[in-house]
């Protein structure tokens, strides 16, 4: 996997950047912003003692301070790494104490509402570049982070309309500097493109993980053990940070209804199917499946290893 | 991770294995065969003549033959490796040819309608052990196969009351020989079990590809870049061998929508609280699901790697 180079001399996306929210994003890019060489300082901030205390241990950044004043106060750059339902919260906080033309910048799963939400409380002087990295794992807090996160991963961009080139600017040479690919699209249709490949994937596995928990017909103990025909597979995004999760599902309520009632008509039409013993719709619709992974692995999205390289042979 | 090793002077499972299907699991069960020494000989058939071409340029088995007959012919272990929908037809091609006594078995994911099918045909004195390995990639035919495959991964055994205990004995052997754990249930509990850990998932990811495809409003480039936000994980047995997949569903109707209506019941459920906004339901839910995962690395059915051990960092 090739790994970004910044060219000699070539100016840094910031001098000092602060990080609000030491989770895996945080965490990643603090590790992410040193190894690239992306900001002169970085400065941490999370809400939790202990997971400030956690960061220290593990040197995330260059400082780790006690409150947000402390974070922002002569950053250039501001990335806000919370769940989206705090976003506002945090924006409010930060707003008094922001320098004049901060870039501030977010990690959100979600835009329209975290837009929304950001605004009411900036300052009219700071420029908001929302942001969203196309990445993750299942783990969570400052020890799951790792530097090559974003690399070969997108990122994408939902700036408003009319927003500064520069500020825009920077914030593409920062994702990029961490090795992602950059698109630019409209918060609406962002919310829209995640609700499908993101947001109801994860609905849909934590519901089968569920489902799976509560049969009394069939034991947990079974579930785990004969997990390996198919379930194992939903298990690590149904693994994914709950209050994160949370917060994208009551945020980007529309979309994912949206998309969650087309999922349903096709389900009930491949029960109808099977109901029926109609063998041809299920084969031409499972034929056509593996079409689009071939895409996904073809695109550097996903190993071409079988079973995601699980077991090396 | 272990492998199995036999215990030098002990007893072949099979002086002469034919395994009927040159798939994923015909494959691998003849290198596993092979590599832990449990059959003198190992003759391999398939109705296709590319299949058994493309096996012989690999080397399989000790031997490729161009029929039936010929591959059951002295055979004291007969392995089924078909869609389960091919069963019933195999066992009537295979029947005049068994030798006395000869042990028969299968791999399907299906047990109840495969014994079925199965025992309408096999003449008395063979005898039939239904099993079914919990294992496979999404990847099919016989370049697919790996020895490895079977390596602590369960087999389910599904023998009629009464079945011979020489034969359950030797099959146990046989699978336990290719690193695999052994466990014996009933058929309808097995595709119970089955149903909720492999087939409900199956269906759902096969489902879920779908729609995203389908979808006007977000294009399927958009699906394929963006996918590393969950969907590119349903990708993956949604690329699994249609063929087989269709099989599963017709042969496992009702287990399937009994399993598939509580799901839909708990997805219901679940859009209702996001609608409404109700917060602590969806956090407990996806709290619960985090254990589920843990139980399962736990067990060394899943690796502890963060993304499935994807990147390495």
């Amino acid at each position: 996997m090739a790994e970004p180079k910044r060219q000699p001399g070539e100016a840094l996306p910031f001098e000092r950047l602060a990080i609000i929210g030491i989770g895996l994003i945080g965490s990643s890019i603090a590790l992410a912003a040193r190894r690239f060489a992306l900001a002169r300082r970085v400065v941490l901030f999370d809400i939790s003692d202990d997971v400030r205390a956690e960061a220290a241990r593990l040197g995330l950044g260059d400082e780790i301070v006690a409150s947000f004043a402390e974070s922002v106060r002569g950053a250039d750059g501001v990335v806000i790494c919370v769940p989206v339902g705090a976003c506002g919260a945090v924006a409010a906080e930060i707003s008094p104490y922001l320098q004049d033309g901060a870039i501030v910048t977010d990690v959100g799963s979600v835009k329209s509402a975290v837009i929304k939400a950001v605004l009411e409380h900036l300052p009219p002087h700071a420029r908001f570049v929302p942001a969203h990295p196309v990445a993750g794992t299942e783990n969570s807090g400052p020890g799951a982070g790792f530097p090559s996160l974003f690399v070969n991963r997108w990122c994408i961009l939902t700036p408003p309309n009319g927003m500064d080139g520069d500020a825009v600017a920077r914030i593409r040479a920062f994702w990029e500097g961490m090795g992602a690919n950059v698109e630019l699209m409209s918060p609406d249709h962002h919310d829209l493109v995640l609700a499908v490949t993101s947001h109801l994937p994860h609905l849909i596995a934590y519901n089968i993980v569920g489902t799976a928990d509560d049969l009394q017909s069939v034991t947990q103990s079974e579930v785990i053990k004969f997990s390996a025909g198919g379930f194992r597979d939903f298990t690590r995004i149904a693994a994914s940070d709950p209050t994160m999760w949370r917060d994208v599902f009551l945020h980007n309520k529309e979309a994912v209804l949206e998309v969650l009632a087309r999922f349903n008509e096709d389900l009930s039409a491949l029960a109808r199917a099977i109901r029926w013993g109609e063998g041809d719709k299920l084969f031409d619709l499972f034929s056509r499946t593996r079409a689009i992974r071939r895409g996904i692995v073809s695109q550097g999205q996903e190993t071409p290893e079988p079973d995601f390289g699980r077991r090396k042979i």
